[in-house]
């Protein structure tokens, strides 16, 4: 059972480092200060959000793993996470699409995950949910603002959503998790989680006069390994520095 | 008074506002998750004192202008910040000599400024001094930690300190503070917090068995608005999405 706990919070874990340094590229480049601010504190929740699962993925390993093996020393192939996250920074309103995407499903991940039966991966949850709360917020202020705004800022930010809903239904994929993991209350099925996830998105789509986009999902395959070139890059500058001084002493 | 009073903040709130960019660029790709954690904390400390410091500048001008106003709508000549500041990124020991210089000259600069006689500095200074006494610690665990360290990790914490300290004597130089705002009690004459600063830098270099470098120092100019490429497209990154889509609504 322990690979298979593993290799849940290691799927979650990734999810929530890939998605930090994406975040994190905002913080040079936002459109304000106090944005660059409030994305540079996302940034760091997600980060330490992946630290928590990570580190308790590779707790459970034999031989055991660090969070420093696990972000730094694995390829891409060995990554967990969904290809939502290692989307291309794209414009402002892509970015704030997937943001909303991303936070609305961690929000109902993290709200059933703290009842978990495993107390570990219920404490990250019950911390993490509230920080998701933020960033959901964050993410549907701006949606609203640039949806029901301008007509440019309107077709941008339509379009952002269109471009990155095809990466939508994989969120809810439960294949890469173990059935005996569900049944011992110890992880969840993300299936039971596309409604909650489709009302609550759709409310904002609605206040914000955007449509929902009516696009072919994605192929996925980001929980087996089969990620995108989008990884490879993000990766290389990610583990650049780690892997040439191994322990960073040079 | 005012416009000198201004021009002081400014300068100050350059300085924390570039080397906030440049210690951010760091978030994606520190030798470790932790490090990534405390860069991205220390980048968001520097914006929150820029941002603090921007505004007040903004406030004293007639026009006023806001914090966005000057962060996003000034080119480089504009800007009053040392150069050390908008140095390139460099290795990490580099990124490290620099952080140590900075974090000591901002720690002597924010001690006496808290006494300020013009509240507002005297505030923002008080709320500073203690994250940058931080900032001040973290550099210098890396600085001891790489210089006392391996062969390779001294030779290039060395080669890092060598290529920072030609910029170490503009941060010193008292010629962009206006002696009347020094007598007033306002400003901070830089060029007393020298000495000091040579002695707790020495400290440390000592301690990391690193020589002080021998260098000439370099022309300055940053608080004429005589900047290096470097700021320039730091600019680019940074300013690029507020300018393409003022107000950012699009």
């Amino acid at each position: 059972m322990n690979d298979h706990l593993s290799g849940y919070a290691l799927a979650l874990g990734d999810d929530a480092l890939v998605a930090a340094q994406r975040t994190g590229e905002w913080i040079a480049s936002a459109p304000q200060i106090e944005e660059d601010v409030a994305l540079g504190n996302i940034a760091l929740d997600l980060l330490g959000q992946a630290r928590s699962l990570l580190t308790y993925a590779g707790s459970l390993e034999a031989p055991q793993r660090s969070e420093d093996d696990l972000a730094y020393f694995r390829d891409a192939a060995e990554f967990r996470n969904v290809l939502l996250v290692e989307r291309p920074r794209g414009d402002f309103g892509a970015a704030m699409a997937r943001a909303l995407v991303l936070a609305t499903y961690l929000g109902e991940l993290y709200e059933r995950l703290r009842t978990s039966t495993d107390e570990m991966l219920a404490g990250i949850a019950a911390k993490a949910v509230k920080e998701v709360a933020y960033h959901r917020d964050h993410a549907t202020m701006w949606v609203l603002r640039l949806g029901d705004g301008t007509e440019e800022s309107h077709a941008r930010m339509q379009a952002g959503l269109d471009a990155e809903w095809p990466y939508v239904d994989e969120l809810f994929d439960s294949s890469y998790v173990d059935p005996r993991l569900v049944d011992a209350g110890v992880a969840i099925d993300p299936s039971g989680m596309r409604e909650p996830f489709d009302a609550r998105v759709g409310d904002v789509l609605a206040q914000a006069t955007l449509q929902l986009p009516a696009v072919r999902a994605a192929e996925g395959g980001g929980r087996e390994g089969r990620h995108t070139e989008h990884l490879r890059e993000l990766l290389a500058d990610m583990q650049g520095l780690a892997r040439a001084h191994p322990g960073a002493t040079w």
